[in-house]
């Protein structure tokens, strides 16, 4: 995997680039649509294309739960299974273990949790979740980091740093021992902790950036605290990180949140906000929110954003779009999903070409003042 | 509108033909998706041009509900606000208000009911329901009839035909009177009742094929009697209606149903089964049923039916598919939905490629005895 820094804004830390992997290349920044267990909800393999989806998220827990890693694995991989054949990049399985199943117990040696689902025993460690992404075959593979709430005292931050240096060396040991079973390069990001605490984050990067080959992450953040300070954490990671290495915001975010990162030098995101906002008739445009099940909307036969070129805006209304979520008819879904995930990677899009071009402070300020967030 | 036979088989009354209506030729025989409220469930119109659709039916009662009349008027009609620029059929309306709805009363009038959603009180007449349909701007109207239920006796049956006669001299009188409100031919077809007694249907359709300009439908089967006798009335239908008028038979079938249908001349079908099916997870192939959710699919990377090009066929496995619909994820739908319409009218195209080639005697008794309906 290789990562090339095409452009640097003069006024800021955003760049574009260029991250090769042997699913072909993506353009940085990028936003990643999220596919939770091997499908991006409601959506095809060719519909994210032609949003511009250029890369992908799998979620280690939810596909090690169902359909399992053993019939992945026989299937010749997720690029194979889901029918995707564009970059995939799978977390490590912590976060939602941490957030959704039961925890029973966290030690130095790994997590015991409960399925969300059926409450079977499961364990997971840093070998575990290496395994289950090997299995899996993603382009690019997450270490296996303690993520800890939001409301964590600075001796539970303190704790999830330490752990997480522990773990990611046994990450490494386990990925040098146990080579790719599909003749990939899997390249693993390690995942920077350390809550909202300058000193932990300091800690934190200076641990993982040694193992580190090509890509760090930020992990959490947008757990539950204040934008301030989750800028001040980002704009001191820009400082540590190594420049030369692509950094992915982990769960991050509405568009002005993608937009103040990349000014701070993230160059990739992943979040569920567009698919599972679309899904509750939220839709994001070029003015702001659009809530498609408003009465106003009823007798509306505009598209949802007259300067979108998605699918859904281009074929239908807000008239057709409302009725459709009013009859719950799946199609609506799709339909918002697709304006959505096309409206997130459009605005990615639309930041690479302004760093290009060199006028990104100007047009981000303008999108920014005229994007309405509430 | 005009309907030419192209091509009559030699053997049976099996014929292919081209139906023009104002949206465009259509192909017969030919099946019609139903797309209840405005949409075919989970699928957009460009799918459907994709699975070779060529007409699409409405629902007047459903349509009448949600979202109501008006508003699709407002709209400019039921083609320009699902977007669908193809031939459209709606239906009276009162199928379902006789299967769906309370009823309350019925008289010569018209028909009380309440709505399966909310209780509300609607009153459904000849007049009332050509109203819905001058605005919803179908190509072919269906005329307001009584269609008893299967277990209806002999005299309940005759007074649904003497009811018909009486409503479709109303509907013609209101359509005389209320031309076209977006300058279309919308072509009204009368539906021939009569339950399975010759003497009835016999009599139904001479009350009936005064009214015909272009096109007759067979209504009141396939609720519920044995299919011999529901062949024989086909049959029946066959030797009565004028060979120069497309028959439709309502709400028929299976894929045999329509293969032997085509051979006592019915030239247009529309029913619920390959889409709600698919929605369950039974899937048609050229072999027979596949249900999708069965564990003997959980490791089994072939297509669906490895002779179909259906784009669900082209794309995904078996293992995806039951995978999808085990974790309930609405893109299952979809691709269930896309194979099953694509194998209805896939099977629709080959009717018409063996008839106009002459061989459609032997290549049906070859289909009849491959396919397992159970």
């Amino acid at each position: 995997m290789k990562f090339n820094v095409l452009k640097t804004d003069v006024d800021s830390s955003a760049r574009t680039g260029i991250l090769k992997t042997d699913h072909g290349e993506i353009q940085t920044p990028i936003f990643m649509p999220v596919g939770t267990h091997g499908a991006v909800k409601t959506v095809t393999p060719s519909e994210l294309k032609s949003v511009k989806a250029q890369i992908i998220l799998g979620n280690t827990y939810h596909l090690y739960l169902r359909p399992g890693t053993e019939l992945i694995n026989t299937a010749g991989g997720l690029h194979d299974f889901m029918g995707w054949d564009s970059p995939i990049l799978t977390d490590s399985g912590g976060f939602q273990v941490f957030s959704l199943a039961r925890l029973n117990k966290i030690t130095d040696e790994g997590v015991e949790f409960q399925s969300h689902l059926d409450g079977s025993r499961h364990y997971l460690t840093p070998e575990k979740s290496m395994e289950i992404q090997r299995n899996l075959g993603a382009d690019i593979i997450m270490a296996f980091d303690e993520c800890p709430p939001s409301d964590a005292d600075t001796n539970n931050i303190r704790n999830a740093v330490n752990r997480t240096k522990i773990w990611i060396e046994r990450c490494k040991q386990y990925l040098n021992e146990n080579p790719s079973v599909y003749n990939l390069e899997q390249n693993m990001f390690p995942i920077v902790q350390g809550g909202v605490s300058s000193e932990l984050r300091k800690r934190s990067a200076e641990d993982m950036i040694p193992y580190a080959k090509c890509g760090m992450a930020i992990g959490g953040l947008a757990v539950g605290e204040e934008k301030p300070a989750m800028f001040e954490m980002i704009e001191l990671m820009d400082e540590l990180l190594p420049k030369e290495q692509p950094r992915y915001l982990m769960g991050v975010g509405t568009p002005s949140d993608l937009i103040q990162a990349v000014n701070r030098g993230v160059d990739m995101f992943d979040c569920v906000i567009p698919t599972r906002n679309a899904r509750n008739g939220q839709l994001f445009t070029s003015f702001g929110k659009v809530n498609i099940r408003n009465e106003k909307y009823k007798s509306d036969f505009n598209p949802i954003d007259k300067n979108c070129m998605c699918e859904t805006c281009q074929n239908f209304t807000r008239s057709y779009l409302r009725h459709l979520f009013n009859i719950k008819e799946v199609l609506g879904l799709r339909l918002a999903t697709i304006h959505n995930l096309y409206y997130y990677l459009n605005l990615m899009e639309l930041m690479r070409s302004h760093i290009q071009k060199g006028d990104f402070q100007k047009w981000s300020h303008q999108y920014l003042n005229n994007f309405n967030e509430e």
